[in-house]
This record gives structure tokens, C-alpha cells and sequence, in this order.
């Protein structure tokens, strides 16, 4: 079993916990926080206290002998110092998104579990799902959707009900506070877009990203809703939008000149046990028909585990990988760091006035 | 009953004419096409030889007394002769969209017809359907979706996939000819999904357009597919894409603070006899949870007549009503400028460099 050690006592922490404790070869041994009682706390909500070392300072989890992997919650301003203390320790790094905030801390990151030889992942959850892999299967199939052309994505959600009880969400949330998440809603929510749109490419470089008009940013400067088009080789595109500032959306769609795949769940699915994706299909709709025939088939995947579950496993499975002499899986930091570039170079292009950033990645 | 001449073979007509038929009070008077033999095949395929006059001319069929009203299936390029002529000659006039290929033309249609006192209007079909009203109803109530905050559209179709057996579509049909159909996709996608953003904002006009990255052009210079952000006043926004490109998509969601209205199906709906739409609610969603709940209500509106049988009727009373002494109701002019206006701002804003276009509406 891989121990894993929490550094914070973000809400998300809560739900990994869980996952942690589901999978089959990881199990938490420790969690800190600057406070301890919130450490306790946190271990008492997860129905582990006594169970599980609580400390009071992240130093005391990353030093602990028993910790083989720390997973960190804090915000990402505060990512570079663990993720360094962690690899220097030989300890692998699960790191919550957004990883980093700025190109210079994420080659930092990159470069300090790289040179200790420790696997990094991020914690984006949704890859791990069964149904991307049914979806991924889908899309290598060329008699399915054909071949690709646009990938639209959308993650929104109104902050001041997440806040209910909680103040004002818009003020107040770390996701909004420059000091904290600088990206704000780019980072929390278009983390997923991107991830979407360049999973759907296999993880293809775009050659150039442009924001959408109309970004907002808060009065720190972060950015509470913001869109982007980004152009890949070939004409084929990536559009996205996300915000804090309207209902619940978690839409993903791939298009090709064949069909689509569509779902409206993909962040967060709608169940624990089964999640489902529409396929559809070619049509022969005309000017002059009535009514639209499209084939609209829905695949529903049985989900054995939850996908944070399936995420745990798989990264308990990199490390005992290595801890059997093996390599780091190159795959998983190849994709934190090609999502994160995108997102700054949207970020850019958005104080920019919109202009066109090119990619060389 | 209102007598209608139809000008023009498209295969858009086969679909009218059976909308004229079902409809309580207009009637098919005369079918116009440039070869006789044309139009005598079309009202063949409608059942209706004999019984309706076939010309071989459009004259022919504005000059006939029965004709009160003309509809105009011709490429927008055709449309203002022939909106003069019937307005000149006192018949209404419904005209296919894209309406005009510049605004100089738009506005001689516009005021031929406020000159001649005769109703216009466009052939945007989903703008007549009842589950149109019924979730307009739903906008209108602020306990619903809240305070409107995006609205999101796509319209795209694979150009080969409708082409079959007629050759390639992105070379030969009229919709991507310059002399024809010069807004190419954008005029007769892009239509819709401009118009549907503009439905959901109360037909208010947008401050600016400004066109997403990657669209592409023929060789002719007309859009294949395109996209664009429309800003309206209080930072609420529109966004769109359409395109000969992709497989169909045909999507509308209008986004709140409270939820949201989606439907996949706003322009051609997958049923005559009913058609849906979604509301999703105010969610609880929090960082913890495994699964999301938020809520999704189906809302099935029984449609008592198809949606173009809906539109021939509207028209139809408007003529009555104008013959009857009234005037011509103003408000389907002025959302066909509108939904125009912006059409040519968002392929201004493609052709330069995806620039801002304010509008001054």
C-alpha cells in the first residue's frame, strides 16, 4: 500500500480522502495543516481520526517516513515550495489544479520531480473515468465521428450558491483572490475545458490561442469568466467557455464530419455507479424535412469505482512502478504542463485585448 | 384565405408549401420558377398539379391578382428585385433568410416594403413554434433561470454528407457561392443561431461582435464555418458557431444566475408532434461531491401543428389584418435588421482580423 499524505484541508481534500481510502493500493497515513485541530478536524469529518496522523505543518507530512506520495491542496500560489520539499524528499506528487501560476514556477515544478525522479499528476479527475477511456475509444474509431474538427467545452458555475452560508463567493473564495489562484475561474474551471479539448486531440499541441471578447476580471485582476478559441494544426479548432457567474454547466462535445460525442457531465458526473455520453451520427437531413432523424445513441458506461477512486489507483499504481525500479510515466506531467501553458497563454491573450498567442510547445 | 406565390424552386419551397397547405388561412396560388417545367415538377411533388398556376416567370407570379402575398425562396443575392417588385405591386412578402447580402440592399428591402405598407417577414421557422413561447414564458419568469447571463448556439451540418449524389456541396451548392449566397455558412447557419441569441435578449441590440479565431473562407472568399462573440450591455454575452464543416449540431442554451434552457434540436426538431427543452435549476454542487445533482427538468410542449404551419398562419393573420385596414406589424422587420445587421458585423469583424465591431443599432 502507498501511503499518501495530504498537505491542506481544502473541501477537496474531503472527496480524496474518500477516494484514497476506496482504492486498493494507496491509504492516507497523514494530513496536515497549518492548524492542527483542522487537521484533526478533517480526519474526524472522514471518520479516520486516531487512524491517521494529524500534524499541525505540512513539513511534518512531507518528513514523515510513512508518506510515499504527499497530495496537495493548497492553493496554487503555494504549490512551487511543496512540490520542491516533496521531490527533495523522494516523495511523489499528486497536485491539485491549477498546478502553477506562471510559466517559471511550472518549469520549476517540473524540474524539480523530473531531477528527483518522482512521478507528478494532477488531480484531474475526469481523466481517470472509464467512460473517457469508452469515449477515447470511440474517437480512434474513424468510421465513428470521422475525423475531428471542433471541440466545444463549458464549465460555469454561479458562485455566490456555492457560497451560500459562506459570504460572497466573488469576493471572498481563495479562487478569487490574486494571492491565492491568480487564474481564478481560468484555473478552476477552464483547467477542464483545455483538458478537454487537447484529450480529444490526444494531447496535440494548439499552434495558437485567442480569447473570446468579453472577459471579466475581478478587482485583483483575476479572471471570474473567460473564453477561448484555440486553432490546432490542419483548421481544427478548440472553443471554450467558463465563469463563476452563471448556472451549473459541464458540457463537452467532439465534433467530427461523421458525428459528435456529447455530454453534459464531464467534470462531475450525474452518477457514482453508471455515467452515460451521446453518440451521434450521420444524417441525411434535408432543406425540406420536417423534423431531424439524427441517430442520437446514448453509451452508458458502468462505472466499478468512482473516477476519483480510478485516478488513486492509478497513481498509486505509477509508484509502486517506480518503487519497483521503474520510471515516472512522462505522460501525466506532459499533459499538466501542456494544459497549463494553453491556460496562460488564454490568460494573455484575454489582458491583451484579445490578440492572437502562438504556442510552440 | 391569403393567396401565396411562390417564387423560386428551392427545395426550401417543398417544405413551405406544405406548411402553406396545413395552414387555416393562406393558400398556394401560383408556384414561379425561370423554367416552367421547373415549378410545373414542383407542384407535382407537392400534389398539387393543376390545382395551382406554374409560371415560368417570377413576373408572372407578382402580377397575378390572386397572389396577395409572394415567398421568396431565391438566394439572397436575387432578393431585393424581387422584394421591390412585389412591395411596388402591394403583395406582402416573406423572403427566405439570409435576408440581403449588404446593408445597402437590406435597407432598400426594409423600405420598399414600410413604403408600400406590405408585412414582411423572414422564413425563421423555430421563431413561430410554441415551445419558442413556452420557453420564452420561462425566461420571462425570474424565479427560473435568474438574470440572463450567456447564450451559447451552434448550427453546423457536414457540407458532403447533405451534398450526396448531388456533387460536392462545397463546391456546387448555391450556398457557398459569391453571386449567391455570399454570407455562405453565416447566412444560413449563423442566422439561426444569431437569431436565437437575440430572441433570448429580447431582441435587444448587441454593443459589439467580434468573430472567433479559425474561421475559414472559400476560395470564392464565402465562410464555411464561423464564429463569434456578441457583448450586450451589463457584460452579458452571446456566443456562436456554425459551419458546413461538421456533423449537424443544432444547439441553444441560454445560461443564468438561477440555471439554464438548453435544447439540442432549436432550428429542425426531432419530432412534429412534440418537441422538449431542458431547465436545469439551482444546484448545491460542492467540492466534495462525488456526483452532481443538479436538477434537469424535461419540459414536452405538444405542438398542435408543425412549426412552419405555425409561421404561414402568424403571416397569414398579419395580411388579414393589414387588408383588414391595420398596418403592418413592425416588430418582424425590425428582428429581421436586427438578426442581419449583426450577420454582416460578425463577417466584418472575420475578414479584419477578428477586431471588435461596435454597433450602433
Amino acid at each position: 500500500m502507498i501511503g499518501v499524505g495530504i498537505l491542506g484541508a481544502a473541501n477537496i481534500a474531503n472527496k480524496n480522502i474518500l477516494g484514497i481510502t476506496l482504492a486498493d493500493n494507496v491509504q492516507v497515513v497523514a494530513v496536515g495543516s497549518r492548524d492542527k485541530a483542522k487537521a484533526e478536524a478533517q480526519l474526524e469529518r472522514c471518520g479516520l481520526a486516531g487512524a491517521v496522523a494529524a500534524y499541525g505543518s505540512y513539513d511534518e507530512v512531507v518528513g514523515d517516513p510513512r508518506v510515499d506520495a504527499v497530495y496537495i491542496t493548497l492553493p496554487a500560489a503555494l504549490h512551487l515550495p511543496w512540490v520542491r520539499k516533496a521531490a527533495a524528499a523522494g516523495k511523489h506528487v499528486l497536485v491539485e489544479k491549477p498546478v502553477a501560476v506562471d510559466g517559471v514556477e511550472l518549469d520549476a515544478m517540473l524540474a524539480a520531480c523530473a531531477d528527483a525522479g518522482v512521478q507528478l499528476m494532477d488531480g484531474t479527475m475526469w481523466s481517470h473515468s472509464p467512460r473517457t477511456e469508452r469515449m477515447a475509444a470511440i474517437l480512434r474509431d474513424p468510421a465513428a465521428v470521422g475525423e475531428l474538427k471542433a471541440v466545444t467545452s463549458a464549465f460555469t458555475f454561479y458562485g455566490k450558491q456555492i457560497a451560500a452560508g459562506a459570504g460572497d463567493f466573488l469576493k471572498n473564495d481563495v479562487r478569487v483572490k490574486k494571492d491565492c489562484d491568480p487564474l481564478g475561474a481560468l484555473g478552476d474551471l477552464g483547467w477542464y475545458c483545455v483538458r478537454g479539448i487537447l484529450w480529444a486531440y490526444g494531447f496535440e499541441a494548439p499552434t495558437s490561442v485567442t480569447a473570446h471578447a468579453g472577459a471579466a476580471f475581478n478587482e485583483e485582476g483575476v479572471p471570474l469568466h473567460i473564453g477561448a478559441t484555440l486553432l490546432f494544426s490542419g483548421g481544427r479548432r478548440g472553443h471554450f467557455e467558463c465563469g463563476f457567474d452563471r448556472a451549473l454547466t459541464q458540457s463537452l462535445e467532439v465534433a467530427g464530419t461523421l458525428g459528435t460525442i456529447q455530454l453534459n457531465d464531464f467534470v462531475i458526473p450525474r452518477s457514482v455507479k453508471q455515467s452515460s455520453f451521446v453518440v451521434t451520427g450521420e444524417h441525411g437531413l434535408r432543406d425540406c424535412d420536417t423534423w431531424d432523424a439524427t441517430r442520437r445513441d446514448e453509451v452508458v458506461v458502468h462505472l466499478a469505482k468512482p473516477q476519483e477512486v480510478c485516478m488513486w489507483e492509478r497513481f498509486g499504481g505509477l509508484v509502486q512502478h517506480i518503487q519497483s525500479g521503474g520510471q515516472p510515466d512522462a505522460f501525466w506531467p506532459r499533459i499538466t504542463e501542456l494544459t497549463q501553458r494553453v491556460l496562460f497563454a488564454v490568460e494573455r491573450s484575454a489582458r491583451e485585448g484579445c490578440r492572437e498567442v502562438r504556442l510552440s510547445l
